[in-house]
């Protein structure tokens, strides 16, 4: 059986808090860019054991580091002037005796440039790998007992090796939803129509009250802005985008501005050559951006967790903030009353990770629902996705879950 | 005016929720190690501006990247066997001219590997510097136009340049004060002491109810450790020690554990040649751990800013966390009947940081002490903090107030 | 007047020695990928400040360090394991600032790499350029005061700044002539026949009186090599190809052994990946290989001045190693009776470099010809070249000469 | 019985030649430095191994490149502004399994690291290891079936692994000696009384005739210099010094001059801070510089061998250009008649090593001496060093037989 309880939370939901911060660093920030590698190079390493191997085995690659580059960005078209710098650090694996005693030596230096390459190419397409960004690595060996199963038949939920904790959230607030949509569609639809924005692109969500101010800090791509005035227009663009996108988010007043540091008089503007301010002084590293939601809440509590790049298969910590958030989406998804809900999951050292020492739902239901009416079929819902956990590895190794 | 905010804190005070949890990555934990170098950077490089120049030009520092190494500990004495690397990341302002026109060069990078190794001989004294860890550099340089004034004559408040957020808290909970006091009490007079305790000590601390848990991580010394039996009589001691302290912060019932992770059976222990797990595969980086008021606390509110290594004359994000949680401390100790306290301080683009968007005092007070009660006098001293800001600056300089 | 010797050599010409060694590391040999990326590297930078500058700026690559990787080869194809690094390294001219005020800055770090990234594309097109082996580049900058000139108008002929020498030699012996052509023979077309010879070749010739030996050492591709038969047919035609080769160039007995340290037996062959030892165990570095002529010729005197590299505007060194090679072939191709010709160029500080201290051409005449009686047509030559000795760096920027 | 021959050399003493030139770079030197890092390696690395394994395992570290640095040399002390980086590239044996089957780790990088720091601080007692200059490691593994036996119980005379050819000469002509005994009194004693002169001391020794010029390019030490006169009199002081040394080689006339490249009106002079000019834009790598004699001979047959760095144990070439020149100065100092002599040692694979291919001695004797006079005796004495082939492999490891 195990250790889960309902309670209501002690707080008011956030969306009924009097002041509401929530940022997300866009999929081209220098520490979103380290997270993509850093969770590229684990899904690439996971892939790797499975296809030689038949499980998943000892890994972790949640260091990256960036070093800015300098650039010399130019309406019509800059350049790159020194490199970004990239650094992959972690530990794997490179040796693993079969069972029929062969001796394979695993590629785990080169999988991994491959892993971040290919992700850098696809996710920050002006940047010219290899000369606009070196991409390094240092891969370790870690300790050599710990060979874990995942993906052998008959598999077994593996053992929690540390007191961890992931908390997750739901439903989002307006102002969440509002954040991380933004910079979805940002870096999705819109950017297909319109190159001229980088991948870079920053939200800052705040609301008083019913005043929601979204600050948006979008780089520009120069070889698609000719001069200022296209540059104005397409700040605007951005602005009445993000505008149009919120108002199906809410109905609160929102105000939006888009690269407000920017000095046009001065020709200070957010310019770039390649999308991101990695190009130009910005340094980057794993974990230090948004949380495994995708979002920055310091409304809610966090994990401080890094938890790109981890190993999905026995990291305690990753898996226990991406099942936290799954768990609190399902139940929010599956019934109706609960206005905030929030899910910590605490590990037992030495017992499945299935078994926390306690699952913890603390909710906020809507007026007129109690707690007590809620408390059996989130129970079950809770139980039945512990049950399921090894089926977050799966799918972060199929890169279904995001991690940042 | 400064637009500042009493009100009450709408959740129970952590002490009295039911569960808590709360983390202290020890001086010599990878992660700690790289906020301290960072830290260290820091002042070295302010100093250095100081010396110089006369005021504190632009930089940012706040990205050290620790790579572990390979040991081979041994009861008696070990040895590393693959140097530990650590990659100092950043941009500093590297020319100057002087209003009478001569153009300085300011030696930033030999001043961050000053800085850096007198910091690791400091605080890991059996790493040899230089052959048991590899110290590095990569300083940029940033954007010219962010040359800022501290220590000038007539120097004035700086400019916020971002919106950022800082938060604080007071009083810490028992649970809290136990694992603080617990890792600087190791590595301060019983590490005199007992020097086979070596600086990387992890405490993590769990309290259901009444009823709390302190579990350490102690990195033993193997040049100080014989056999099996005087690695067990170690970890005794730091057990009786841990217990004996947290007796004197709480009437609870607390249980110490020491190195659980242990199999003394197999002869798996927790021993290491310098004191550090970045001795054999932990890697570390800056602001994965601590917070700045050195805990990590998912009960609160946290601040993803990594506030090591960064500039304290113009970062907003590091100046206000400081100072959030300076003030929380502030008005606990000078007035009663405050249970839990939170400061929260939100900067407004192109104001002076003494003037931010909203400085938010939330609070419970004790039973029979209304928010009224409090109000003014908590605004007086949040206000005269805020007006002081620059202090906070000038402490993180001398190395007064801790990052980490 | 430029100060031109011509005397008579004092020793046997090298084709009638007793005993003669030459040697020759192939493209795709570490010391010479080294070298070749050197080079690419000054073309690339030359090339770019002719763009932006009108004229060369000061710049020196010639320090190019290459740390092998490790590899497992298999027959039908293997893998690298741990990428080749290699560092980039030198001093270039990142800011200029033009006659009209504006300050250029200059993508040398860029440049380098795409530079270096192309040739290996080129010359190594088995090695998976960023995964199989990452470029790398520490790019300082030199003294501000060698800004130097070419390509201007009215371009002037530089100063020699440093003593230097240069040794160049012609015609070539047999042994020279059998080495050189083999191995160019082997990279070019016979690979291009042959896929599973990688250019990693390196050709040992050594004449005893009439008996030449050649022995080849050739990295095998094996994704063109399917078991020990096909890898035993490989270098069994090389062998062939070579003997048929080298009886174009003499008449004397001619020994051919490809791959001599092979241990067919115990599986222990020179099958690689990517056609070079890089993969596996042999780092390499500039200057280390052939000389400026393409060749090691110990029986010959030999400048060690690593040639690749440097800059061909300024580097006496580099221009008089060319240049004295070119006037011997020049000598030897336009005049007859000449059976060993040695061409030395020393340089006089402060002196423009068409005017050496000395240019001594020492000969051995074949029988019933005179020093005296060529002494004046040679002169005439070398004093011809000497004035166009601006000649050599064009046609190094254009990639007409090579330097290994 | 090993082939030995000796015949005429067929050309003149180099005494006797029209122009010689020979060239040393002092111990402080960057290409220098790198040879002298990469034998204190090689030191280093055989010591560990004798300690450990009580015979010498395969390595080969003769690849260490260094990035030069920047630095504000000043009168009366400067300082270094950004490091020097050097990079030890080489192959090492890391695991060893023992007789009884226990399987040892060898700390490879860490003592690669001592040694290099400890050489530097022996020779370069300026420069600040550490700080000043970053000194980084990256040794991989090389072929495993590579493992040699030195100092062994039994050892044998290891067999040749490649073909390579060493040469050597006696005596050295009056301007060699002349060269390389300066460099040695300027970097000892008269270092020893004038803290002014730092190790970088390249000298440039040209004969024409009678005429001997000696270039000395010397790097002063800013600390112990307070003004250009000082200066003036250091360099005039190294003059007088060299001139003094010089005529105790020759009865020539020798003209010496110091820093011809300085401008003293201009302020452009050699002056530095750490004594090195690897601390301002001049790189370095290993072999680049002086060969297995200290000196750099053009006029001579030189082996384009790097020395310095190989496996004294099993590295034909490393061995071979040492006892080449031990022998040649063996046998010009135990027989009188010999004018000029030149040593050859031509490696044969699957052989011996102190049965080589061919041993070579050339000579030019005094007048009244025949090379048959002188043959026999010649041919013990090769024959005697041939057969003690394995005290060159211990000199070395005991630090007798310098490599540069």
């Amino acid at each position: 059986m195990r250790n889960i309880q309902v309670s209501e939370l002690d707080r008011k939901a956030v969306e009924d808090q009097a002041v509401e911060i929530v940022e997300r660093k866009g999929i081209g920030h220098p520490d979103t860019i380290c997270d993509g590698i850093a969770e590229a190079v684990s899904r690439g390493l996971s892939q790797l054991y499975l296809d030689r191997v038949g499980k998943v085995l000892h890994y972790n690659t949640d260091e990256t580091q960036l070093v800015a580059g300098t650039a010399a960005p130019a309406y019509g078209g800059g350049e790159v002037v020194d490199p970004i710098y990239v650094l992959i650090v972690g530990r794997a694996t490179k040796q693993y005796e079969t069972e029929d005693g062969r001796e394979l030596t695993l590629p785990v230096g080169r999988v991994a440039l491959e892993s971040a390459r290919e992700y850098l190419r696809e996710t920050i397409p002006e940047l010219a790998v290899g000369t606009d960004i070196i991409v390094d690595v240092k891969l370790g060996e870690g300790s050599g007992d710990l060979q874990d199963v995942f993906g052998e038949d008959g598999a077994q939920v593996p053992m929690a090796n540390d007191t961890s904790f992931g908390v997750g959230h739901a439903p989002l607030t307006e102002t969440e939803r509002i954040v991380r949509e933004a910079e979805r569609a940002l870096n999705g639809p819109y950017h297909d129509d319109h190159p001229e924005l980088g991948p870079d692109v920053k939200i800052m969500g705040k609301r008083e009250g019913d005043q929601i101010d979204i600050t948006v800090a979008a780089a520009m791509v120069d070889a698609y802005v000719d001069d200022i005035d296209e540059y104005r227009e397409a700040t605007k663009r951005v602005e009445a985008y993000v505008a149009d996108l919120a108002e199906g988010y809410t109905d609160r007043e929102v105000n939006v501005a888009v690269n407000t540091a920017d000095d046009l008089e001065a020709g200070s503007i957010y310019l770039t050559t390649t999308g991101t301010s990695a190009e130009q002084g910005d340094d980057g590293s794993v974990g230090r951006g948004n949380r495994a939601n995708g979002l920055i809440t310091p409304n809610r509590p966090m994990s401080m967790e890094a938890t790109s790049g981890k190993n999905p298969v026995n990291h305690i910590g990753k898996i226990y903030n991406l099942l936290s958030t799954d768990i609190a989406e399902a139940v929010v998804t599956e019934m109706d009353g609960i206005r905030d809900l929030q899910v910590r999951l605490l590990s037992q050292i030495g017992r499945p990770i299935d078994e926390p020492h306690v699952a913890d739902a603390q909710v906020i239901t809507e007026d007129g629902v109690a707690v007590a009416d809620i408390e059996e079929e989130a129970t079950a819902i809770i139980d039945e996705r512990l049950a399921n956990v090894t089926d977050v590895t799966r799918r972060v190794i199929e890169g279904e879950l995001s991690t940042f």
